[in-house]
């Protein structure tokens, strides 16, 4: 996904506290199957489940990784994993980076490679098509840079996508782990995890003013 | 209250559809006990709880004076109710046309009158400082003018506050009744009864497009 560029002056989201904590939201629903409904102290926030979801993901790996602490799922049997000439070459340079983040990955003869566990963030997602992306898009950069890509391409793969009904649990608990982020108002693409609308801007456009 | 100028242009009310019916809205619940927050088939619905109601009861009273069929509530005990010299001028010309409306009022002796019905819709309200309102306020106008002073102050009168909290069948129960009415998107004042997000919107905002 292309980095977010920024809504249009004199759009909504200008009323959004630039960098701040979130104060405690209390959900009240579901709308179009993509966003979370949320009352704070101060009006209303609408909240974009997947790009809040990636936001929460992106610091927890992050955090993780930092503290050599990945939560990894072993797989029951190894795993053949086939790559083209080019993914190859990259994956042979990358496969002990990838450990930092919970892949066991081996050599394993020709163009094939052994999968033994994986991050258990995504182990029951499509992770070969992931780590395929993961190794066509990420063949430049130094290691910082490439270990940020891996780090926003799991969180983007891990998170709640846009269209999948959430249960009223489900909402709060991503709402909770979000008012917890360092930096809750983004995810790591830099489009707006939310939309807030203040009670003042309500009046307003109510005309109660 | 002074009629409704228009929010500033460019305002999120601007995808608001003008004169149209409403679709079908999904309750999802309360926002600072003054707006319902509903969700329809092209995205989010916020309401303002008493414009809607006013809106509704301004229908709904329109409709019983216009049939004669005004629902009425009788008082157990005539009550009698006293005016000032001006107030009584203006009552004395007019009582006869607030009985279009489901007062029951008859002149008892000096500046005083007694109250033998009510309008239903205004009966457990604080009906004589509406009424004194009404008197103080209508004083000019010709009758129509008049008439529609009347219903838009009981309907403002017999609507719930912004400030009240409302029960989730309380909420469904007024936005079923909203999607009913001629024209559900302003208060008989002019002010909006709603604010409209559409998902295109939403999409834009959220720099999902």
């Amino acid at each position: 996904m292309l980095p977010y560029t920024g809504a249009s002056s004199g759009s909504i989201t200008s009323a959004l506290t630039p960098a701040m904590s979130l104060p405690v939201l209390r959900v009240l629903g579901q709308l179009d199957n993509s966003y979370i409904i949320a009352e704070g102290p101060d009006g209303l926030y609408l909240i974009d489940q997947h790009a809040a979801h990636e936001r929460i993901l992106f610091e927890k790996i992050g955090q993780q990784r930092s503290q050599r602490d990945m939560e990894v799922q072993g797989l029951l049997e190894p795993v053949t994993f086939e790559v083209s000439p080019r993914q190859e070459a990259i994956l042979k340079s990358r496969y002990q980076d990838l450990a930092e983040f919970g892949f066991s990955i081996e050599p394993f003869g020709d163009r094939t490679f052994l999968i033994r566990a994986l991050p258990a963030l995504i182990h029951d997602k499509d992770w070969a098509g992931m780590l395929r992306e993961l190794l066509d898009s990420l063949s430049r950069g130094d290691k910082s840079d490439w270990a940020e890509g891996v780090t926003i391409t799991m969180a983007c793969h891990g998170a709640v996508r846009a269209g999948q009904s959430l249960s009223e649990p489900e909402m709060r608990e991503l709402v909770r782990q979000l008012e917890q982020c360092a930096t809750p108002h983004t995810c790591p693409h830099g489009r707006p995890t939310m939309i807030h609308l203040s009670s003042s801007q309500l009046k307003k456009e109510f005309g109660r003013t």
